[in-house]
């Protein structure tokens, strides 16, 4: 007995073929093609399915389905930026074709629930932070995933700065327009629109930054680099210090690209701001970790969705 | 079989006899006195049980205390800005003085499930705000009131405007220093530093107003009453509808006496904020209703804590 754990992003397909304990048997990644269109990207993730099907003899127990985007409680994609589904009902489309049990989630989350469950955790309440391009999170609650009426833990959109920068989701001041790469890259442009300058220019005007080139910028001591990341670090600590006010959780776990380029040395200060913003009864009993499955944790979370 | 329901507040202590089913058959109420020290406190608090206890030939199956302050899952009362106790494990004194089962929780957080189970609500995940003199918040995920490590719940200390005003907490910007008759009376307090004027003027002074006077002079056109209540209204549906896009919860229940005073009317402005501040799918799935119950909420919340 095997299970599919999908990952489905903006640019890439990866999927993984598991066995029952969770191990990896097969890998397959392909392009979204998002831009092509909805057929051809849903031909793309037929392909990634498909090839782990037809590369087992093992009956497949189960699909799990991570997407980048809003997913309602009967898995239908309400919402996708970055991807050619609108109401999109992927899980019956998928129960149809491949004849197996399928479960949706919001990758975001599954990526929490799946460092939450491969890390064998002892503890029952934990937040995930995982800033990326923008910021998204994950709420485990008693050991489980909590997705409220399917589309909880947007923490990137809680207000951080009442009438502060407008946010793609409509609203002012998100945490998301601070403590993500759209805040660093933000922030170097409003600099670099003052007339001061950063290694980094090239990259802030395609809109993209790889977090590897942020590390080197830092490390080269550019001062605009350094001056986003303070700002990132600031704002991505108050943001845990709040949740911490509402959840008191056993645990916060944060992750991505940026947090996996710089590491521990960044863990530090973003607990010293955190710290600065939760109640002093509350931060000492909360344990702040940094995320370790990087690219897998999706495929993780998606495979213990279907298999729980 | 009959239980006791215990709300412990700053200024008064009132008790209520409840049976099996949360019908009130007695109660009793005494001042706190809390200026006088510890031991006058508490033997308030012994009076309003002992006196329960006197006047009934049930056998008492359990005490629920709320409490005003962080209490941990031990039932320790960490910490109460308005009560002599720092680090008091009450529940083991009234267990040894009463010889009955005893469960303490801070008392919004079950006022927020008093008001939860005696709606008989169908709903799983529901928020309660409670602004008063400060901005206390509940929460209850899957039919259970959620504590974290003990101290969940504290919705007025998440910081909407970063390098805001400074709150008691030792933080600044949170939404308590807005959303409350804090919040109101500090904003009434600046304008008069401005040499405007309010009939309010007094009340500032005294530091202390109350929810009807509070109607009063919005009703008689006060402008910097009006203004003070479109500020708490304004932060008030932001707070919600940032609680929303983190929850997505089933309802948010909204109480305490500020909303008892102002009504409806209040409520549909309140909605108008939090629709702005939530994001589109969520906001349309979740219901925002008044709490019902008023000062009884949290004798509610305690008996069903300690009955069940």
């Amino acid at each position: 007995m095997a299970y599919i754990g999908l990952d489905i992003g903006g640019t890439k397909i990866l999927g993984a073929l598991l066995d029952d304990e969770g191990a990896i048997l097969d890998k397959e990644k392909t392009a979204s093609l998002a831009e092509e269109g909805f057929d051809t990207f849903l031909s793309q993730v037929h392909h990634v399915i498909d090839t782990l099907f037809e590369r087992t003899s093992e009956p497949i127990a189960g699909i799990g389905v991570g997407v980048p985007g809003m997913v309602d409680q009967q898995g239908v994609v309400v919402f996708t930026p970055n991807l050619p589904m609108k109401k999109f009902d992927l899980t019956s489309h998928l129960k149809e074709r491949y004849h197996t049990n399928v479960q949706l989630g919001n990758d975001v989350n599954l990526g929490t629930y799946g460092e939450y469950k491969e890390l064998k955790i002892q503890h029952k309440n934990v937040i995930g932070f995982f800033p990326g391009t923008g910021l998204g999170g994950g709420i485990i609650i008693n050991g489980r995933l909590y997705i409220g009426k399917g589309l909880a833990g947007e923490l990137g959109h809680i207000v951080v700065n009442k009438n502060g920068v407008p946010c793609s989701c409509g609203n002012e001041g998100c945490l998301e327009s601070y403590a993500s790469k759209k805040g660093i890259i933000a922030y170097l442009q409003s600099q670099l629109d003052h007339g001061r300058d950063t290694v980094l220019r090239d990259a802030v005007e395609t809109g993209v930054i790889k977090s590897s080139k942020l590390k080197k910028a830092v490390d080269q001591g550019d001062v605009l680099a350094v001056e986003a990341i303070e700002q990132f670090k600031e704002y991505l600590g108050m943001g845990v210090g709040m949740i911490m006010n509402i959840f008191n959780p056993d645990l916060i776990l944060i992750g991505g690209g940026i947090i996996d380029a710089f590491g521990e040395e960044m863990l530090i200060d973003i607990k010293k701001h955190a710290k600065h913003h939760a109640m002093k009864g509350i931060y000492k009993r909360t344990e702040i970790r940094q995320s370790r499955l990087g690219d897998d944790a999706v495929i993780y979370g998606a495979f213990h969705l279907v298999r729980d």
